[in-house]
């Protein structure tokens, strides 16, 4: 059982905002992130796949495929978008990066699958300092 | 003459949209940076101060003064906002990179000056690979 | 479960001495860490938290929290200090980065837990090549 | 039981080419990484070791001792060589990253053991975004 | 006058080997970059352009167009190939980073001017520590 | 001419205090870094030289050389140890980063110029945050 790791960028709008809240109460919680016009992130997307390695081909996964899974199904859908308003699949869900790494882990551990691997680990950071993970459950 | 470094982030929305031109126009100037309901970005912010060395302190300026200039004349304004519709000093203009430089400029020279020390440039990271920089004109 | 990742900086004096030992064996065993009148790092902490997400925050915990508990637990007590003759909780331990973190979790994993939330890992580079981890027993 | 993490670079040439293939179906499995007269890459190695404390020394096992390893047993025969036509160990081996760990592993394993420690993992980065990991079968 | 910087990426084989001097010479001043074989590096390319803000976009040439620019220029003819030989501009010519960005220069000037902005420098990373700039003559 | 860089790290311990001011006072002008049992940092030494390429190597200088020249002068005299009590060349001088960049200026600038290049400017960062530049005077 090898690992194998990729990472992939993306710029979006968000804010945190609990709409069965007052603005005050949003403040008190979530600070400045629910500053009402929104901020942004460079979010980095790193995605750790698990399986055998085959062996005409060296590979786990081929990168290349790996890639276009994320590009087609992740960046395309969220960079250069506002994931409060744009984004379907976060549609009534808090844009906390916590959330985020659970509904990209939805989307995208079939589709691993459909290529013979699987799934091991989701990573998001949205700054240097603040970063998250998800196994599945 | 010795050169002194400082470098601060900030998490802002905002979008490229020039008012005069028609939706398609934006789209094909700025293309996702156009998208209307906003993204964002971690920026990057260095500014680099020259100056004599004090001998009482081994400073050019000290970086704790410095680095309240930053935070109170830039971050402070600037962060978990949305660029577009929150800072006064852009109101009206286009919040590229190499409008923010030249308007931070503006604001952070006199301060500089004003503790003994000349501002030389100013970098901005809109992205790891997109970068401007402004020495003043 | 969701694992959440901070991390924070704190520049410590120290040396590797144990006072058991001959000079000679020191620097046989430590080499120039060993070197009598201190060295020092720019050391990076980072701290890996686990638990449920909460329906209400979209957090596992505020990372304000965390930040907060960092801070004042660990970063006010070893920054700008020398890690031998400052702490009170390295006083008669090597100051080698894997004690470092072990003392840490002690500090830190009852904290973690009054804010609902696991301590899972925390890592302690004291250089870019030399980094350690520990998850508790 | 902590682990401690070491970093080493190395600069080789490789190709990713399966002899059994045309020339058509390399290209078409492995892209650009089949360019015939070779590619190259700064590869990043990060080797994970897990371990009691030595009371006397404070440390897992000497950071000298591992550094010495990695330099001798890999570094050594890898670094400014070609991978597929220099490294005996990678004969007959399609140079991936992913059999490049293996054949790592089974060369390190052993000799950590020998000082007192426990291989826990291999990293390798090829490029920024493209890494793999093993922790043995 | 503002400055925008764009890096890309690029992984190629080299080798250092003057032809009119002996094995025994190239080892002797080279090192192990005369390895016969090859070996490779990640390289990384930045472009330092300057110009006046448009005021209709707020670019001094906009980041697409650069990033084009790099691309089918320098990128395409250089990433997975092998400098000694694949590559006509190098035909004769030493691979160190030095002539590397020189003749670089040469084929981007004059593309950067056609968009009206002028290139500044170009900086090229071979390994993280060593790194060359070139300014023009 | 081009311009070559090369960089270094040492890890040393410091303090800044200056010695006809009551400890009052050091710690109003010098916060934290006048803590008196010291603290340290991860230095990161970067220096750049200038010259014409030599048509024989492709060189501006041999990297070999330079680095050699770094270790010697510099890095075996700062690496693990105490700035304010064990380098000569700052006895009586406040080891502040611009005194520090200064001081190397005068060691390194005649070494490279007997190598056939010219030192261009030497940066220091104490901090990922906190950097300074010397061009000479």
């Amino acid at each position: 059982m090898v690992y194998i790791q990729r990472t992939e960028h993306f710029c979006s709008a968000h804010k945190l905002e609990n709409p069965k809240w007052s603005s005050e109460k949003n403040h008190e919680v979530f600070g400045k992130c629910a500053s009402p016009n929104y901020h942004g992130h460079n979010y980095v997307l790193t995605v750790v796949v698990k399986g055998e390695i085959n062996p005409d081909t060296g590979f786990v996964m081929n990168f290349t495929d790996l890639k276009r899974i994320l590009r087609t199904e992740i960046i395309d859908v969220v960079d250069h978008k506002n994931l409060n308003t744009d984004v379907d699949f976060m549609s009534g869900i808090l844009t906390s990066a916590e959330n985020l790494v659970v509904a990209f882990w939805d989307i995208l551990a079939p589709e691993i699958l459909k290529n013979g691997a699987e799934l091991h680990v989701i990573k998001l950071e949205e700054t240097i300092s603040n970063v998250v993970e998800y196994y599945g459950n």
